[in-house]
């Protein structure tokens, strides 16, 4: 075929591809926010029949063929189809390496294993957990040496899945500076006396949250023309080309900044997906280019901007004015101590921006010594036990506040979490980068943010998945990646907060 | 092939074809109510992509082959399947009678006029409009052409697209019983000197009226655990499946019985729909039956039960407790006057139950004429215009409430308003029969309509498409359709309004 016909061919393909996604985007986005109860069962019918059918065009014989024919002569291809030819390639390699009964018996584990771990958390019982986590854990390794190369062994082979390009080696040095130079400074400031702060409890009405993250959205430059914002039991960011990002959030009538600054989390997120060239929304280079970059993004917005006091040098009085009657009383720098509180938290969502990072760290030991079996599933509530203990100077009562608390390892997830810690490890590092190009307080000041979604658009958003996630952000902070930045940062602010 | 693996292997064409239909519902769905403005031009190409799947399997060799073949062997078909290969068999017949390049042009002309409508109806200009309307009317003789049967022939052919069994001679019939027995009642009723109302035009606050509409739909018993109720501009009820049935409203500040009678129009058709028998959802026979048959069930709800004065015995406290300041010194009676207040119109969808069959009879007289080439569409504004002063006794005084206020021909839709009226004399016939089973009015005033309902369900809604229209009509009233019981139902009930 000649080189216009494969790539016609591909293309032909990919259009089918995105129709079927856009429409299993469509309707997941319906069961988050609003599908009648009773439409569940026949719901879930026809989206197995869609996404059967995409799994047949995705892993066609035609598909193969075509991919691994324009592979062969990706040389002779723009840069842009290169990279998507790359990653197709990449992952059809991996399809075939894997025997399609194991594919099929491993999707299944991990559909029936969803709700085992939910009742197990539920009755804070291990016990009903570790036969199923045993089985994912037994076929995770086996797909690990299925998909293990002469550069990927082991749980690298993981680490790449959800970050191109990281390895354990570069993890364990990205932790083992959060373990020397961090882990001392939180256990100074999580083992002083806790501040309390009196309008904490009080009742803060949702139709006033709501109007004041509508008017946050827009100050942040969340375009509503290409958006929307909902509400859903656990927020997200939901989209699939950037014409159309939506934004779910959660209200609690007693904690009024929850909802604030998961909004702004989402905003991050969906700021990414807003700002990536729309040329690639026909492309499968759609969207951000990796899990670390868009929790990069996410946290920049929420912490670093959301949670600075220049940020609520401008937008406190409009807070304080929703919140008339709650507010009256509190200073700027009362809000500004309380929406920086930091303490020792089992929980990890719940947990603050100067100790999320190390609720990761026992995550990544603990996965890399199961991957590396150093340990067993046996042996889990233990280990992660005193893991939270040497890094947070807590115990976890039970389960449910220890091991039961995540349900990533319950859907097959071994490998995502340490990108969080590096998103946020990231994102100090390239506000360190903006900082060379801009004034930030000055623009927060000034109440936008539109320099600096400008910046990041330049520098990382509009590249969508056309450059390898490391490339992007390298060449966005003109450096490689350093994780003293983030210490610095976090001991900078904490310092100050004291 | 086995007549087992026949049946399979049609049945494994549906769910796909089921699948595209539930995902194209759902994307029709936001763009209804809630797609961001910016997200539209990329979400039709995914629709167009999606369609054209659709379109490849109905019209597959694959399928054509199968179903002829089963169509061959209907008599060894179950009840339900037999039916379901009759109506696909009747549909690729059609579609292989025309050129594919005519089908296409059309599409294409349809696609384009509606905009040129719209244009030429803001601009008050039927010029505007005229030679595209030409080339549908054109096209549509074509048409006819290429589908006449020896049943079927002329005008026919289209009346028998919307409803099944339809002919003009029956429509022909249904029309001159209302001209001679209906026609001069109406005008006796309309050229009364008009009552006024000061209550009409104050202020009713729309959170109040979506209150009262949600008790109302709870009251009617529609089922929100298998549908909910948005906005949107155009009040519709949105479904693929008995499921999930949704419907949306639109409320005026200044109209507060606008938004309650397009919802229980619209509650009539979701429960018809919800109603079906849901073993027929995996079919090609889930759904109403017909336009007609499914009008019959809106202006059932709508019109005899919600403007009957049971009805409003048992909710008209409930109304005037959630509008204290406005009804307070409004009685039933007087509201029960003003809505079934009736005058002549120019505009169909403001016409009240008494007239709007009237407007129905105008377009009627007008497409047959058409069709049938004793008028030309050069002629259509004068023609409108007289034939309103025949049977309204009104001149519309431009266009744009005359020839030019609906959208149905811009859209190609000839032979369906016909339905809107059956469907209303459908329903007095209906209520006739009901009540040799029921005392309606006992249960109107017992404030609910469950056994209504049911009855409804019983005789209707359960079959869905499983058998002709007609047929479950004829049962569902035990005699042939007739004319007279809706002209009996508006006499009785005008007379008394008088």
């Amino acid at each position: 075929m000649s080189l216009t016909d494969l790539i016609k061919t591909y293309e032909d393909l990919r259009r089918k591809i995105k129709a079927l996604n856009y429409a299993l985007w469509m309707i997941s986005w319906d069961t988050e926010t609003e599908v009648p109860s009773g439409a569940l069962a026949y719901r879930s019918k026809q989206v197995g029949i869609l996404s059967e059918e995409l799994y047949k065009l995705t892993t066609s014989e035609e598909m193969i063929k075509v991919v691994k024919e324009l592979y062969d002569r990706k040389d002779e291809l723009d840069e842009v189809l290169a990279r998507e030819i790359y990653l197709a390639e990449k992952r059809i390699e991996k399809q075939l390496k894997i025997p399609m009964e194991e594919y099929v018996e491993y999707q299944m584990l991990i559909a029936q294993t969803q709700s085992i771990w939910a009742d197990a958390k539920r009755q804070n019982n291990y016990e009903l957990f570790k036969p199923s986590l045993e089985k994912i854990v037994e076929l995770t390794k086996k797909r690990i040496k299925y998909l293990e190369t002469d550069e990927l062994k082991g749980y690298d082979v993981l680490l790449d899945e959800f970050e191109e390009g990281m390895t354990s080696v570069k993890y364990d040095h990205f932790f083992n500076t959060l373990k020397k130079d961090l882990v001392p400074f939180v256990m100074e400031v999580i083992n002083k006396k806790q501040k309390t702060f009196a309008f904490d409890k009080l009742n803060y009405p949702i139709d006033l949250q709501k109007q004041f993250v509508s008017y946050l959205m827009d100050v942040l430059g969340y375009d509503q023309k290409h958006g929307l914002i909902k509400e859903s039991e656990h927020p997200c960011t939901s989209n699939v080309s950037s014409t159309d990002v939506r934004i779910t959030n959660h209200y609690y009538e007693d904690n009024f900044t929850s909802g604030i600054f998961s909004a702004i989390h989402e905003m991050g997120h969906a700021l990414y997906e807003q700002q990536v060239d729309p040329a690639l929304d026909d492309t499968m280079l759609a969207g951000g280019a990796s899990m670390a970059l868009h929790e990069s993004q996410s946290r920049f917005y929420e912490n670093i901007i959301g949670r600075s006091y220049a940020f609520w040098q401008a937008h406190y009085p409009k807070l304080q004015a929703t919140f008339k009657d709650q507010l009256k009383e509190v200073t700027l720098d009362q809000f500004y101590q309380y929406i920086n509180n930091s303490y020792a938290s089992y929980i990890r969502t719940d947990a603050d921006e100067l100790t999320y990072s190390l609720h990761i760290m026992i995550r990544y030991e603990i996965e890399k010594d199961l991957m590396e079996e150093r340990i067993t599933v046996d042996e889990l509530p233990q280990v992660w036990n005193s893991l939270t203990e040497k890094y947070l100077g807590i115990v976890p009562r039970n389960d449910q506040e220890g091991i039961l608390q995540d349900v990533h390892w319950s859907a097959g997830l071994f490998g995502y979490f340490p990108t969080y810690a590096l998103g946020s490890a990231y994102s100090a590092q390239i506000y360190e980068a903006m900082k060379r190009d801009l004034d930030i307080e000055k623009e927060l000041l000034n109440g936008t943010t539109l320099a600096i979604n400008k910046w990041l658009q330049e520098k990382i958003h509009r590249y969508g998945q056309s450059k390898a996630p490391i490339e992007i952000f390298e060449s966005a902070v003109n450096a490689k990646f350093d994780a003293s930045y983030f210490v610095t940062y976090l001991k900078d602010k904490y310092q100050n907060l004291k």
